[in-house]
């Protein structure tokens, strides 16, 4: 009989193969091949889960989505809203192997996507989805009465949006990524308090 | 008599294929024959001048730190040193052909500096020069009354790179790129405004 397999779970292992692939040697040592030396399987069990490299590059790139999401279910949830999306940008900075190899993989595919049309287009339903949630964040916050109001919340999610990337990408080539947090800190509290 | 070639301007031109090359088909199709047919020589001719790619790409992103000095040097003057710098930042915005180039060519470099140790120490070096320009220009600016000067002009540099560098990535990928810019400038002048 033959051994029962979890497809979704297969599914991760290969995409987890993958990121791991792309954070120590860059985007492009990705191969069907490279991948499943990576995960320890054939190339005909990597293509029966992924049909293209395209595909596999799509679901690694959901899947650091999906690590930031567990990471927001098990925050420290004290203080008021702004409290907390301060912890949430930091989460997101690459201080740790984990999140120096996530913000890794997001840089080289928007690199990547630079010159791949079919490419920007999903990472940029990705920043759309990310700037929608953010909105509604900060409008949530804005009626508690713990983020200025007299802005668009729109705008300051852009620009929150905007210092986390730029911030995150500052840190991965710094020798003291640490020392940039005390400033990412002053921006959005600056920015986001009424004053 | 053999032709005299103006050494500088030749790595110049071979430097100038490189960065089409990347801003095209990305970092990865980046070789020095691949360069060499770009620039209509041969590839002896490219390793005459770059001895290795590393040279080669070291001297290609200086080329594009040289770029946005030089349209520095073209801003209108006009305005106080607020309005100059918001106009220095929109100038760094992939919004043309030329300045989208470079912001790809930069964020490919990024990328796999991350996972080059060597091309991490020239991409640090080259941030911390520009941080350290940043910080005297805003120390400038809040002398002179046009920046708050409640918040440390390093703080304040280290915020508008990353805002710099945060909307210039996401304006890449971006359907509606200048859609961002107020946005963008919201955020810096709420940042630097004393209220």
């Amino acid at each position: 009989m033959p051994k029962i397999v979890d497809r979704t779970e297969r599914r991760r292992e290969i995409a987890g193969a993958l990121l791991r692939i792309v954070a120590r040697e860059g985007v492009e040592a990705v191969s069907v091949r490279s991948v499943a030396v990576e995960a320890g399987l054939s190339a005909g069990a990597v293509q029966k889960y992924f049909s293209t490299k395209e595909d596999l590059f799509r679901f690694a790139l959901d899947l650091t989505s999906e690590f930031l999401e567990q990471r927001w279910e098990t925050l420290d949830r004290s203080g008021d809203l702004l409290d907390l999306l301060l912890r949430l940008v930091t989460e997101a900075m690459p201080l740790d192997e984990q999140r120096r190899a996530e913000v890794i993989v997001i840089n080289a595919f928007t690199a990547r996507a630079a010159v791949r049309p079919s490419w920007a287009e999903f990472i940029r339903t990705g920043y759309d989805e990310l700037a929608e949630i953010t909105t509604q964040y900060i409008s949530e916050a804005q009626s508690a009465g713990h983020v200025r109001d007299d802005l668009a919340a729109s705008d300051l999610a852009d620009a929150v949006l905007a210092l986390s990337d730029g911030f995150a990408n500052r840190m991965l080539t710094s020798a003291t990524p640490a020392a940039l947090l005390p400033a990412l800190e002053t921006a959005i509290r600056t920015l986001l308090i009424q004053r």
